[in-house]
């Protein structure tokens, strides 16, 4: 299988599939991290053909998703020398694309890059649409550019090795974008259980972001919809220093933040919550959270890098719609917010 | 005087002049070194009007183009909180708008910023055309991003406090595009001393860089032109730790090198390169240079960010035209340059 992303400047092809052979002309720094390495990248390299082949790998964890982690990767470029011609490959998940795409960003002003995502969230979410960028002390992807990949290699093959507790999170991204856009994703994902139809499932997830990050590359208006949670579950993991929940975790956390708050607006009926609370209870997804410190949370919300002082809540408006609000003020969110409080 | 610059995604102004009001709807913040805010803070901020004013002053100098000092101007901007929606604003020489170029490029995935130049080398060349960044250990300029501003403000009343010494360097970077792209602009030059005919002078230069620009924005080809003198001169500014050299002297002996070699492979003839060298010298420009290590200055060369094993040589062709050479050899190179050795 196999889909096109549009954006500003050129197209990118996305392959779902066994992992067919990558070749470049010119140089090629694959970078991978302490876990995916000594699982996949024998794999890969056995795949790969270029006129020189330099690798990097770099600790795991959103932890390391840091400036420092950029400049080690940018030391191993330049000790390879690469020229604007070459190419970086990442291998792995969303930390590790989203490092690679950054790091490719601004390396002598840009060159190309391509991944080889090896986490579901990666595979569906991640790896497509451009955006790269590390955490720093105010926040989560606060630094970052809009540097889209030349080429996204998909194989479920790798998802055999990813902790149970990982394959989950990923899902997370899928069940967002069917409530967001696309009520009959939101059933097929209902009857279609991801263990048992994992290829189609990724296919027609990556099919979404496909569309909407042509139709609004630079999140001016539709895909701003892929923000769904996302306030919510960036404030999450930085009240947890990026380690007590995995990314997709704090979505899952979020999106039923987000579900409180659209209800209690009016925006969403009960057994529309319910349906969605289902799905993500399907895959363990309906996690507990306890807000400690509302403040704080808030001034975290505020923070986000798509907000100014008011926030901008992304919220369903049945399925396969939502809207974008900024007119709620602290206490009706409170209000809304009470069950996690 | 009005120009207007093409990119590939929007246009935008460069108005040379008495610096005129500058009004921004949102939030704005402005960044200055620590020798250009005492001179001309005062004056911009009297013509800059905003909903809210946040200031950052830098340490001044090359040294100080680095990681941290990016790191520096963000935090700033993290506390004031900007959005997408706010601007930053480079008050100073090519080290400041570099910076803020590259830190208002990698903020929240992209920032608008615009500039007001105050030395003559970022009015006539580093405040048009998009490229901002960073040094680093491996050389100049190696990390950054191509993010044009969305207005530029020259106003040459700012260059009355600037040292002698730097406004000779910047006219340089005149020189060199005279040289590479218009010959009538050299002539121009040789008639018109610029104590005289500054604002004139500005205007043909930036208006060159404009339309270069325009039509080769991610240095494809043209573009490289400007580069004429500067794989020299990023060398010598490496060796002396960007301490010895400002860039533009550095940018003057590097000229002279890519003119011997241009007359030692019969591309100039020598009348043409003791016409350039009286202009050089017009302007205290003839400085001498001495390559103390050879091997090593090959080995910067090398690692410059066009180059990738071979070097991309930028040579003129007579006066108003050059050509790019990759296939000279270290021998052919050290003959050629042997009054420097």
């Amino acid at each position: 299988m196999r889909l096109e992303i549009q954006t500003k400047n050129f197209s990118y092809p996305v392959r779902i599939g066994v992992l067919e052979p990558i070749t470049h002309a010119s140089k090629v720094l694959v970078v991978s991290d302490s876990i995916v390495a000594p699982l996949h990248l024998d794999t890969l390299l056995s795949k790969l053909q270029a006129s020189k082949i330099f690798t990097h790998e770099m600790p795991s964890g959103e932890e390391h998703k840091t400036w420092e982690g950029i400049e080690s990767i940018l030391e191993s470029a330049f000790e390879a020398n690469l020229s604007r011609k070459d190419l970086m490959l990442a291998l792995g998940g969303g930390v590790v694309s989203d490092m690679v795409g950054f790091a490719s960003a601004i390396y002598k002003r840009g060159i190309a890059f391509e991944i080889v995502p090896t986490t579901l969230l990666a595979q569906v979410d991640a790896s497509v649409g451009g955006k790269t960028g590390i955490n720093n002390a105010y926040g989560k992807n606060l630094i970052g550019a809009f540097h889209p990949p030349r080429a996204v290699h998909i194989d479920p093959q790798f998802l055999k090795t990813l902790p149970q507790r990982e394959f989950k999170a990923g899902i997370a991204e899928m069940i967002k974008k069917a409530v967001c856009f696309n009520k009959d994703y939101f059933e097929w994902l209902e009857k279609h259980p991801l263990e048992k139809h994992l290829s189609e499932g990724i296919y027609k997830s990556v099919a979404i972001k496909a569309e909407v990050v042509a139709k609004d590359e630079r999140e001016e208006g539709l895909r701003m919809g892929l923000n769904y949670g996302h306030t919510f579950a960036h404030a999450i993991e930085k009240v947890g220093r990026y380690s007590t929940h995995l990314h997709g975790e704090a979505v899952a956390i979020g999106i039923q933040m987000a579900n409180a708050l659209a209800c209690y607006l009016g925006l969403l009926d009960n057994p529309t919550q319910e349906r969605i609370k289902a799905l993500l209870k399907t895959y363990g997804l309906n996690l507990p959270y306890k807000i400690t410190d509302f403040e704080g949370f808030y001034k975290d919300l505020q923070m986000d890098k798509k907000n100014n002082q008011c926030i901008c809540f992304i919220l369903p408006k049945g399925l396969g719609a939502f809207v974008a609000r900024e007119d709620i003020d602290k206490s009706t969110l409170k209000e809304a917010l009470h069950a996690w409080l």
